[in-house]
């Protein structure tokens, strides 16, 4: 469609931007006090950042929030799951480590996960499929950069 | 002229996107290295990121050449000045600190500054007036973006 668009994944910021970042609550913290700047950095120049994290405290996503609503939109996405469901899937075999104690400070199963209260859209991941969630993402997306300056390089 | 354009300073960056950044050959490589990332993400998307650090390792200097330039082009600027100059102008009072041993780590009194080799451009600013400077680094720009597709955005 023409726009410019980041991706700041969770995974790939802790490879390059933060190699040292851990994963207790302070941590956590600063690790995504320094993505929110630089998502702002992006946003401010126009490009549209997606920001996949599992941020799972309310006080630190307010952080975020007020870092990045200063200069540019920011949208709180819950992207939707029950633990039990998490568990079942369990891709990386991460969660059946954390069930072990192999983990220290995993997100639902050693360290808390405070639902958003507000969030400005719910992808509920246990009830729509995957093509489902993109289309609704999409179009969120697409009806909130239409008004806001986003222009489309059709360079 | 319509380039987007970001200026990543050093004391900016130390205050929001990296607050937790100390002074010493380790920190700084660390806190480079990641500006380099920052830089990268911004240059792929089109905007003239100008990063003004004091970065005083050839090493590091190099690590950041590596990861910006396997992306997009990179071009070291060195911003040349005399010890006793600097010592001279001292704007924030630093030199005058260091002298007095108040400050560990500071560049050119008790820490090394190791003079770039090959850099791309120097700006020689005991030989030249601001006004020269500031016209030399912008011609400068201006011909190495000319044909690397920074869009001009006219919208």
């Amino acid at each position: 469609m023409g726009y410019k668009v980041e991706v700041l994944d969770g995974d790939w910021v802790r490879k390059t931007i933060n190699p040292e970042a851990g994963y207790t609550k302070e941590e956590r913290a600063r690790h995504l006090r320094r993505v929110a700047w630089i998502a702002r950095l992006l946003a401010r120049n126009g490009v549209i950042t997606l920001c996949s994290f599992v941020s799972p405290y309310r006080d630190v996503r307010e952080e975020v929030r007020k870092i990045i609503s200063e200069e540019v939109p920011f949208y709180e996405i819950y992207v939707k799951a029950s633990l039990e469901e998490v568990i079942k899937r369990d891709p990386k075999g991460l969660y059946k480590k954390a069930l072990k104690g192999e983990i220290k400070n995993f997100t639902g199963i050693s360290d808390p996960y405070e639902e958003p209260e507000r969030p400005d859209l719910v992808i509920n991941t246990e009830e729509e499929s995957v093509e489902e969630s993109t289309k609704r993402l999409l179009d969120f997306i697409l009806e909130k950069v239409g008004g806001e300056g986003y222009g489309q390089d059709n360079a």
